[in-house]
């Protein structure tokens, strides 16, 4: 092959690939010289057979463009596939085809980020971008920012929690706070008390460091049961417990006062570490927020994970840690992983948080997810058939669908993804059969008529799997 | 202790604790009520009580503030210990030492901020806080936004790569993609080669996923030893290689073309995986941007890790991995520990790129640097004794300090840190003692009276340490 066809086949290779899309404008050929380092009639040579084959076009006084491709190629949905699949395979393809925007995102773990006070981000945004210096841009290393740490420990404030500042690490949302939480406590081949059902992170989480997973059943109501707990803690040489106290992921519930005072009593009884999944703290029910088990704690034994990505934006990936006597190592941790969040980020947040709108955002955000989860729950019954049964907790957006004990929620998901209808299978929570037959449904969308259709579809799909 | 004594206590803890600064307003009456559960009677004591103590002012129609403090306590200055203290640490320690802002940066990893186009990336930032929706500040999970992953891709095609979008997953910084990368294909207890001396992260990454270092010797000027090398790979079974090809970390040097496809000759045909680490591929010297190692690889080899902090801008936290056959690997394992970066700030870096001023920031950049180089590099030996070398690399913004032989660098260091000037000692980057009496030292900023003075306090310093 001579150097303007080898020249001309490796643009070819790069349109096929996307480096080039339809339209672009191809580099010049002087550009084409200076970076191939070929002559000037090589690359002259390579255009021109590129546009005889239909490739590229010529336009006169502007360059070669890529050509329009002849036939648009049909849009190939993503298969899930369970089975021999293990379950990170798993949980990343259900999250992938959930992420296509014709699907209807029941299985989504994020709310309708249209509850979020857009507008005002991004005039806080706007003012970070007059306002930042090339110092403030770069001065965020671990803990993060300051006034950051700041409001953030006046929010526990607010509730009695007297958390210092300098014991605060912000994080690339809290699933990073959980992870090097996780990491700065336990080594290779430590048990982990996590709950069952739980979130799928925790789980992926415990793989990834090699620990050993202690699944203790929740109930769907109650959560996790701790007398089961103590059983483990006595049994076995546990390191550390990793729960969600309030609005819990995938169920939806809310550990009572007392149960969270036992649970503390237990962590501190058997010297273990608690890291306290907190995302849904501002996402309660009522007029109080409930106090995270935190509250009953001096910094010692609670790893605190929070983020604002679940209530006021989630595209900023800004979570925290309030890590008390780990905050030293967590920084160290994340200084040899991701360094730190990005600056502007940071600098928005402190912002808006300053603008005082927050708690009434807040708290019209409580409301509307109230509603919508009500609104969600009376269509589901209207749809789905009869032994099905949906569990509605107080706090945050999730409702828990129950199917017959001999349905296979991931086999439902597969079927209805193909109808573009995302579920969150039980599969994704636990290794427990016993949860096997449920799935999470996200119920934050505003409902209308394409929810409702849904709705009708996933109750269809449900009776052709009934037994007759 | 009565309730409201306890609550004032409480209150006093969290100004101690830095919750609440001087002259900040405390929760007013009526919000402290709300929060506490405690009566207005019980409250309003409270705040009496810490008047009288003088720990809050009361101020007519406005409410409670913290008091001024009485005296003003002196900064302390954070001390750096090595001996006892364990790799890890020390570089933390280093690293935050010289964050202070009054300590000149000699020691920074990142270039003058000052030197990177603030304002047209405010710009974009605001631009971005126009137009972002609601869904494009959603819509960014791994592998990252995709005009952003377009837009390297492109700029790889310019040196005549083929590097799908698909492959190249955003990160936070080059730091995570070089840590998912090392994760995505290793297990606890592999070989990894790295070079000695070399980027400390890379040591911190195999400690943390325990893995076993091979360190093959490097030279300041010609890099790498490819027959010490080749004799490890042949020895040891060896998994990957972890190097820095162009403008390394420390030491400054690039390897030539013949030796990087000599390197990648072995690195085929020894069977292992390369994480090429070319976060400096920018700042190269001369007119030709030089290949990277993977322009010789089809993408089932070479792991190429880069970022736009180190010539662009470092707040951003704003990475990529060129990952090939790697790419779906990387991005769950990324789902899994922070799921994906900030949406704005790929969205801002997006409109930057688009501007098409990039290239010539770069071009301006790197004279910047070189004019820099040259002036540090006379400084230091206007000050510096006479058996001191100073080694100055083509690319980059480092020069290599060599001190005698029998003289510590991190000793040095410390000393130096008491006079406000941090360095990067040898021990940073090397447990070969051989690298001990080098540092790395930061050439990128601009050469003043306060930079002059510190040249000549180093100097001093180092001649008080000389043998008699």
């Amino acid at each position: 092959m001579k150097k303007y066809q080898r020249l001309a086949r490796q643009i070819l290779e790069q349109i096929e690939q996307g480096v080039w899309h339809p339209g672009d404008r191809l580099p010049s050929l002087r550009e084409q010289v200076t970076h191939s380092g070929m002559s000037f009639m090589t690359v002259s040579h390579a255009y021109q057979l590129l546009e005889s084959q239909g490739a590229v076009v010529a336009r006169p006084q502007s360059g070669y463009y890529v050509a329009p491709r002849p036939v648009s190629e049909p849009a190939v949905r993503r298969q899930v596939r369970a089975g021999a699949v293990d379950i990170n395979t798993y949980i990343f393809d259900v999250l992938q085809a959930s992420r296509d925007p014709s699907v209807v995102p029941f299985g989504s773990a994020f709310p309708d980020p249209r509850l979020f006070p857009l507008q005002q981000l991004n005039r806080s945004l706007a003012r970070v971008s007059r306002n930042a210096t090339s110092v403030s841009i770069t001065d965020n290393l671990p803990p993060g920012n300051e006034a950051l740490r700041h409001a953030i420990a006046r929010r526990y404030a607010a509730q009695g929690m007297t958390i210092p500042p300098d014991e605060i690490v912000i994080t690339a949302g809290a699933l990073e706070a959980l992870n090097l939480s996780l990491q700065a406590i336990t080594e290779p081949g430590d048990w982990v008390i996590v709950e069952s059902p739980c979130f799928y992170g925790a789980l992926q989480a415990l793989e990834r460091l090699k620990l050993r997973a202690l699944a203790v059943p929740g109930d769907v109501r109650e959560g996790i049961d701790l007398d089961a707990l103590e059983e483990a803690l006595n049994r076995w040489p546990v390191k550390a417990c990793w729960l969600m106290t309030s609005a819990q992921n995938p169920l939806g519930y809310t550990l009572s006062r007392e149960k969270k005072q036992r649970l503390m009593a237990l962590i501190k009884r058997y010297g273990v570490t608690f890291i306290e999944d907190d995302v849904y703290s501002e996402l309660y029910a009522g007029r109080e927020k409930p106090l995270p088990a935190r509250a009953w704690d001096d910094g010692t034994s609670v790893l605190h994970c929070s983020s604002f990505s679940k209530c006021l934006v989630a595209g900023f990936r800004i979570g925290w840690v309030a890590a008390g006597a780990f905050a030293r190592r967590i920084q160290q941790l994340q200084m040899m992983s991701t360094l730190s969040t990005s600056s502007p980020m940071q600098l928005a947040l402190v912002d808006y948080l300053a603008t005082q709108r927050y708690d009434s955002h807040l708290r019209r955000l409580r409301r509307t997810l109230a509603e919508r989860k009500q609104q969600a729950l009376h269509a589901l019954y209207r749809h789905l058939p009869d032994p099905v049964r949906v569990h509605a907790s107080d706090g945050g957006y999730f409702l828990w669908v129950e199917l017959p004990r001999e349905m296979d929620a991931s086999e439902l998901s597969e079927a209805a993804l193909h109808q573009a209808i995302s579920i969150a299978p039980g599969k994704m929570f636990s290794a427990d059969s016993a949860w096997h037959h449920g799935f999470r449904f996200n119920a934050s969308w505003a409902w209308g008529e394409r929810e409702e259709q849904a709705a009708a579809r996933l109750g269809q799909l449900i009776r052709d799997r009934l037994l007759p």
